[in-house]
C-alpha cells in the first residue's frame, strides 16, 4: 500500500514527506520498525526515541521534522486502524463444520463460520456473522446476538444473553456457577442453587481464561463496552459498569457495582456488596474494603487516596529508621527525666 | 406454587400471613423481589431494607410485622432450599451422546448423561447418575464416584480418585502436573516427573478455571465438604481440609496443610510446607508464610494477628505525619541540646 | 528393581548397603516412604527426619549411617530421574483418532499421538513424536517443534512458533490476544488487531491455565527452558528470559523484559515497559514499577531490597505502638514547653 493510500484511509495529512508513493508493507513500534514500516508516536515522552527509528513514516500528532508524518488527532487510533489495513485474524471457514453438534430447536442467523466440535444446545438463539471457534460451547437457552467471535474453549451457560459485537477469547466462561453456600449447623456448606445468568451487553471483550459468574438470583451484568482482561473473576450479581477497563487477575466478590468508565488494574481485589462509582481508578494490587468516590484514585490494600498512599508507601521504606530514632529520642527523654 | 405449599415443603411455621394461598412464583433477593416473590433475611442488618420491599412473603428467624413470613431456624439455608423448588438447572440428555469417545475398557454406572465430544479414557470407572456436559475429558485409570456432575471443559487426569456428589464447574483442572524442576549445574531446570495423584473427597465442589495439581510422589487431597472458588491454585501434595472455604484468586504452594474449618478469602497466598489449623480465617490478599494457629483469624503479607494487623494498617495511614512530627522532635530537641 | 540397578541406572556409589539385591518398587517423600522405597535428602534441613523414615534406601549427597544410600551430586536431580523408572505418564495411543479434525494442508511428523476431538487447522506444521491429548486446538498456520506435548483444551492460536520439547498443561492458551484498546473522543475503547504472535522456545513448560498473549505487533517470546506455572498472565510484547521460574498466579504487564535466571515467587506483578534483570528474585506478593537490578532479591508492593524490606515489615507491627509513643512524646515536650 502506497503511504498516500493508508494516509486517505486513516483520513490523515501527510507532512513531511518527498514521496508520497512509497510503499508501506507493515505497521510496528518505533523501535522495532524498519524500512516500509509505519510507526506511530501516541505518548509524547517516547518523542526523542524518533531519532533513531528506522520507519519510513509516524502516524503522530503533529509533523515530526525529517520524517514523513502521517498527522491524526488519535494516533494510537489511528495506529489500531492502520493495523487492520495489514492484519485481519482468521477466521473458521463459512458454514458449520460437519463435526458440530447442533441442537435441533437452536436457531443460528446467517453469515456464521463455525469450526470443529462446537456444541450449541437446545433452545439457543444466535445473531447474523458469528464466528464460533472449535470447542465453543454454547449451553441450553443461551441468547446471543450479532457478530459475536467467540475463541475455542469459550462458554456460554445456560440461559445466559450476549449482546452484539462480543468478543470471548480462549476458554472464558460466561455465566459458572456463582460461589454461595448456606453453612449449617453441623458445619457442611449447603449449595445455593445459582438461578441467576450473566449478561453481557454490546462491544465487551473478554480475555483468555476470565470468568464471570452467573448470580444465584437476578443477574450478573456486564455494560456496553467494558473490556475484561485475562485471568478475571466476576463474581455473582456483580455490576461492571459501561466502558469499563478491569486488567489482569483482578477478582470481585458478589453483588458489587462498578459505575461507568471505571478503571481497575492488575490483580486488584474487591468485596462485596460495594459501589465503585464513575471514573475511579483503582492502582494494581488493591484492595476495596468499601464504597470509592467518583473520579477518585485508590491505591493500596486496603486503598486510600492514592496520593497520600504514595506518601505513606513512601515513609514505609523508612519504618526501621523511625523506630530506631523514636527508641533514641525516649531513651534520651527518659534519661533527662522527661518521661 | 401456593404460600403454603412452599412454607410445608420448608416445614416452617407460617406467621404474619392473611392469605397462605397466595401464589408465589420465584425467590428474590430483599431489593428486587415482586409481588409473588419470596425474599429472605439472613443477616440481621438487612433488617430494614425489608420495610421497603415488595416482596410477598419472607423467609426469616422470627415473624417481621406485617410482611408475611416463614419462620426458619436457618433462614439462609431455607432460602437455598426455596430457590431449588423454581429452579433446576439443565443436565444433558440421558444417555451417551453419539460424539462422545469412551475408551472400550471404561466403565459408567447406570443413569448417566453424557454430553456430546466428552472424552473418556482406557480404564476408567464411573458411579451412578453422573453429568458429563460436553468436552469433559477423563484421562485413563481415574475413578469417579456418583452423582458426579462435571461442566465443560472441566478435566480430571490419569489415575485421579473423586468420591461421590462432586460438582466441577467449567474449565477446572483436576490433577494437572505440579510444578516441580530440578536445578541442574547448568542453571537449566529438570522436570520431575508428576507420579501421584489428586483425591478429591465426598461433596466437594470446585468452580471455573481453578487448578488442583497432582503430587510429585502420594497425593495431592480435597477433603470432604470444601468448597474452592474460580481461578485457585492448589499446588501439589498439598491438603485442603474438611469443609473448607477457599475463595477466589487463592494459591497455595505446594504441601502445605489446610485443617478443617478453615477459611481462605479472596487473593489469599499460601507458602509451601505450613500447617494452617483448623477453624482459622485468614482474610483477603494475605500472605501466609508460616504455620496458622487454630481459630485464630490473620491478615496481612506477611499475615499476622487481625486486630493487630487492623490497628497497625490503620497507623500506615499516619505514617508521613509520623515520620514529620518525629523529624521536627528530633531537630527541636538537638536545639535544646539533648540529642 | 534391585538397588544396584538403580545406582548403576543413577550412576550412583552405593554406601551403607548391607544387601543392594534388595527390591526397590518406588520412590518416595522421607516421611511417607515405607519398606522398598527409596527417598530422598535434597535439602539438609530435613536430615533429623531421615532417622525416622522407613525407607529401604535414600538418595543423598553423602553417607547416611546405617541407611543404604545413593550417593548422588545432585540428589534432587536424581530424585527425579529415579521416579521416571517408575513411572511415565500416559500419552494418547499412537497414531490420529478418527474424531481429529486436521486440516488438509497441514503437516504433522512420524510419530505423533493425537487424542479425540484434536482440531488442527489449515497450513500447520508440527514436528515429530508430538503427543496432543484430547481436545487440544492448533489454530491455522501455527508451527511446532518435536516432542511436543499438549494436555487437554491447550490451545496454540494463529501464526504462533513453538520449539521443540514443550509441554503445555491443561487449559494453557499460547497466543490469545493482547489486552490493547485505544480510547477514543467519546470515552469508548477501540480494539487494537493483535497481528503479533507468540513464541515459546525449546524446553518450556507452562503449566495449567496459564495464558501467554500474542502481541499487537511483533512478538512475545518466552525464551529457552523457562518454566511457567498455573493460572500466570504474560502480557502482550513481553519477553521471558532462558530458564525464568514463574511462580503461579503472577502477571506481567505488556512490554516487559525477563532477563536469564529471573526467579518470580507466587502472586507476584509487573508492570509495563520494564526490564528485570540476570538472576533477580522477586519474592511472592510483591508489586514491580520499574527495573530490577542484576542478582537482586527484591520484596514487597512496591518492592525494593528485600532485607530492607524484612526490617520495615517487622517494624510495621510496631506501628501502632510507634504511634502512641509518638504522641506521648510530643505531649510531654508541650507541657515542658519544647514544643
Amino acid at each position: 500500500m502506497k503511504l498516500k493510500e493508508l494516509a486517505a484511509s486513516l483520513d490523515c495529512r501527510v507532512e513531511e514527506c518527498p514521496d508520497a508513493d512509497v510503499e508501506i508493507t507493515g505497521v510496528r513500534g518505533i523501535e522495532d520498525a524498519g524500512a516500509g514500516h509505519v510507526t506511530f508516536l501516541a505518548n509524547p515522552k517516547y518523542g526523542p526515541k524518533l531519532k533513531a527509528t528506522k520507519a519510513t513514516a509516524v502516524i503522530a500528532a503533529k509533523a515530526v521534522p525529517g520524517l514523513a508524518t502521517l498527522v491524526s488527532r488519535n494516533p494510537y487510533h489511528d495506529f489500531a486502524r492502520a493495523l487492520e489495513l495489514f492484519y485481519q485474524p482468521p477466521r473458521p471457514k463459512p458454514g458449520i463444520h460437519a463435526s458440530a453438534a447442533i441442537a435441533a430447536t437452536a436457531r443460528i442467523g446467517e453469515g456464521a463460520s463455525i469450526g470443529p466440535f462446537v456444541a450449541v444446545g437446545e433452545n439457543v438463539v444466535i445473531g447474523r456473522n458469528v464466528a464460533l471457534h472449535p470447542h465453543v460451547v454454547i449451553y441450553e437457552g443461551a441468547q446471543i446476538g450479532d457478530d459475536f467471535i467467540a475463541h475455542s474453549h469459550a462458554v456460554v451457560r445456560e440461559f445466559c444473553q450476549i449482546g452484539n459485537r462480543v468478543i470471548l477469547q480462549n476458554g472464558v466462561v460466561v455465566g459458572g456457577d456463582g460461589f454461595g453456600f448456606a453453612k449449617q449447623a453441623d458445619g457442611t456448606h449447603y449449595k445455593i442453587v445459582q438461578s441467576g445468568v450473566t449478561i453481557v451487553e454490546d462491544d465487551v471483550e473478554v480475555q483468555s481464561l476470565t470468568s464471570v459468574d452467573r448470580a444465584s438470583v437476578g443477574e450478573t451484568r456486564v455494560k456496553r463496552g467494558a473490556k475484561i482482561d485475562s485471568l478475571v473473576q466476576i463474581g455473582h450479581g456483580c455490576v461492571v459498569g459501561e466502558d469499563n477497563i478491569i486488567c489482569a487477575q483482578t477478582g470481585l466478590a458478589g453483588s458489587s457495582i462498578l459505575e461507568k468508565d471505571v478503571l481497575l488494574a492488575g490483580q486488584v481485589g474487591i468485596s462485596g456488596h460495594l459501589t465503585i462509582h464513575e471514573g475511579a481508578i483503582v492502582y494494581a494490587q488493591s484492595g476495596i474494603g468499601g464504597d470509592v468516590a467518583p473520579h477518585t484514585r485508590v491505591s493500596g490494600s486496603p486503598a486510600f487516596d492514592a496520593g497520600e498512599w504514595l506518601r505513606a508507601i513512601t515513609a514505609f521504606q523508612k519504618l526501621p529508621e523511625m523506630l530506631r530514632t523514636l527508641r533514641e529520642i525516649s531513651r534520651e527523654l527518659k534519661k533527662h527525666g522527661e518521661r
